[in-house]
């Protein structure tokens, strides 16, 4: 069943607001199996909304609308839908009685302009919402299915899986399933270079992407169960792993700090952090993992010079002779975290976020890390390459995910 | 100038990713009064793609897209959109210079694959990539435009601001500005009713949008040039300010953190913070402004109890009586950082981000805040009243925010 996706609203096209019914909705219809080959964003208009019903029926069996369905004069989605379809608008008795309930529950008279609300396409499959006043509903004819939704994404949500999921699942036969390859520590041509042959693969399909200094593979399987997809999707799996060896750092892991946590807890191990040039980031990376608490505890960010002599015991000397960005106050700044947390490892970095040069002419782009048992010190040098305006965020996210990285390896 | 956005990437369509990309360039496009009607998605799909095309230049002069630049077999906009104007691929040898120098920069080699992306339009106009390797360009025809951008946002806001935005400002004759009114401490609701009367002027118009705990109001005015927009903002801006005024932390002011970092600034303090809840959010946040080292040096992340005794000095008998969450241990904690890092202030933070509950079977979305500068010592007890799924990352967010609020309202 081919798809396309319809979202009314004139705040979007003014980029108000950010369209997050887009992904929602596509990726659970992807995950039923229903081809969502087109996204099309129009405003309050009913002209142009009626020429993009028609074009979107021309390549589509489906059409989900969201937005225009509220009480205003603006509102205008459901009007247009069934004048489409040639369906006079009733009066749903149920859905006014609901949403009159719905007010008096907030202690509200139900203010005239919502009754507008309750008048429904004729014959049409009514959804009920859960978080508002809008019903959605879905109108079929000629094979063509319209579905259609309110905008708040609140409400969209309850209503797409109480009633619309409900409503396709039985029209669908196909699942599709995906499994992500996650790497860090190759770029994506150099990825995708040693799976090229697979690129071309129908089902599965394999699929590079890149995102802030990560590189990822998509695999996706379309079968009758998920189980079919599943044994398809293992041995191309399989494949890539034995290719790409240690850049890879999970299948299905949403991100290296989660990876990190996780075996750090299986290695019931604890890390400490020190920080310059990210100042925060690692920490609250490993902590944006709920659970992380068992294995980090402490974390001292230490911006200026001063404070890395007097919390981390860096030597002033070094400092001065070679500034806070080098190797040796990175080691020392690990081996100073080490000492205050009493924590089995520990992490430093030191480096050049941006976006100007330091005082010695160096590039942004630049950090040294570290990182300590005790026993043994291993460290990293990273240069991002990025050195222009807006350099600065990208280069932190970076530097981070290459500590991230760091603790990973020497945990593996 | 009517236009349309086309958004190319299976991965949209998958629902992977999020596209912030049309939130962005409708915003931009909107400002300098190109009128953008619809915004498509499609695949990486020639064929789709084309007949995209086809559509959006029977109801747009002008048509911008994004994706499908990259050096993969799966990129195809270039191709696509060429051959759509009728306009051989040549060699664009200064942008293959480019992007060798991008890659040994990084110290590694060209893929022979990346050349692809040097192969350019004839007779378009180059937009160069200041953060990858792909180009964009621009090609004219009867009175058509085509704009081709990167999918990766970095790039493609580098691009847009540095190449297009010049390229496209000679072709528009309104000028739409807008100012932005920024609130913490006050919910969208409540801050739309102040100023009710003023959300129904057309010129200016004052649109209120709210986003992680933050309330704010968007005045703008279209004009034929900016400063007679300005004129027709100012007077509605000051009567928002007044009818608004502690909530309101900055107008055209990015985020809390910048408002924080320059009122420490100009009052010449520094200062430090201790967290345990938000673990390094604060520390990050206000190093994510540029040139924030003047104002903050030191933080202390003390996720577990034996670091807020080891580092801040918390007494373990408060800890034993009260659990970490609670007034005492937040005083504490800004007194203990305050001594260790020897700022002039020092804030600090201990709560319950979620998602499950506390030993005591408290709900996550409570913190307690303290400030200290050495003589007087403020507190702030916040409850984000989230609790659900998904809670921890909106909380961490809100507890950062109020922190620095207290610190601007400190030294207000």
């Amino acid at each position: 069943m081919t798809c396309e996706l319809v979202f009314v609203g004139t705040e979007l096209l003014l980029g108000d607001i950010l369209n997050t019914n887009a992904q929602y909705l596509s990726k659970q219809l992807a995950a039923i199996g229903v081809n969502v080959l087109h996204q099309t964003v129009v405003g309050d208009n009913p002209d142009r909304l009626r020429r993009v019903l028609e074009t979107a029926f021309s390549r589509a069996d489906l059409v989900l609308t969201t937005g225009g369905l509220g009480p205003t004069k603006d509102d205008l989605t459901k009007e247009v839908c069934a004048a489409f379809f040639g369906k006079p608008l009733v009066l749903h008795d149920e859905s006014l009685q609901r949403m009159r309930a719905y007010f008096s529950e907030k202690g509200v008279e139900m203010p005239q302009t919502n009754e507008k609300q309750a008048w429904m396409p004729a014959g049409c499959v009514i959804f009920e919402n859960r978080n508002g006043t809008a019903p959605g509903c879905a109108m079929e004819q000629n094979g063509k299915r319209l579905v259609l939704l309110p905008g708040p994404p609140r409400e969209m949500k309850a209503m797409y899986e109480t009633g619309v999921l409900p409503y396709l699942r039985p029209l669908t036969n196909a699942v599709i399933f995906s499994r992500e390859i996650r790497t860090f520590g190759i770029g994506e041509s150099a990825m995708a270079q040693r799976v090229s042959d697979l690129l071309d693969s129908e089902n599965p399909t394999v699929a590079p992407y890149a995102k802030e200094g990560e590189a990822m593979l998509r695999v996706t399987a379309k079968a009758a169960t998920k189980e079919a997809a599943e044994q398809l999707l293992q041995p191309v799996i399989d494949e890539i792993l034995s290719r790409l060896g240690g850049v890879v750092y999970g299948v299905d892991v949403p991100n290296l700090e989660t990876a990190v946590v996780s075996l750090l807890k299986e290695k019931k191990m604890t890390v400490a952090t020190a920080e310059s040039c990210t100042a925060g980031l690692i920490a609250k990376r490993l902590t944006d993992v709920p659970g992380a608490s068992d294995v980090f505890g402490c974390g001292i960010v230490s911006y200026q010079n001063e404070i890395k002599e007097r919390l981390l015991g860096v030597d002033p000397a070094v400092l001065a002779a070679q500034t806070a960005v080098c190797e040796d106050v990175a080691k020392q700044m690990a081996a100073g975290a080490l000492r205050q947390s009493g924590a089995d490892l520990a992490v430093s970095i030191t480096g050049l976020a941006g976006p100007g040069k330091d005082e010695l002419g160096r590039d942004p782009g630049l950090a040294y890390l570290a990182l300590t048992d005790g026993k043994q010190t291993v460290t990293r040098t990273v240069h991002t390459g990025q050195t222009g305006p807006g350099c600065r965020s990208y280069n932190r996210t970076v530097f981070s995910s290459h500590v991230l990285d760091m603790i990973r390896r020497f945990l593996a």
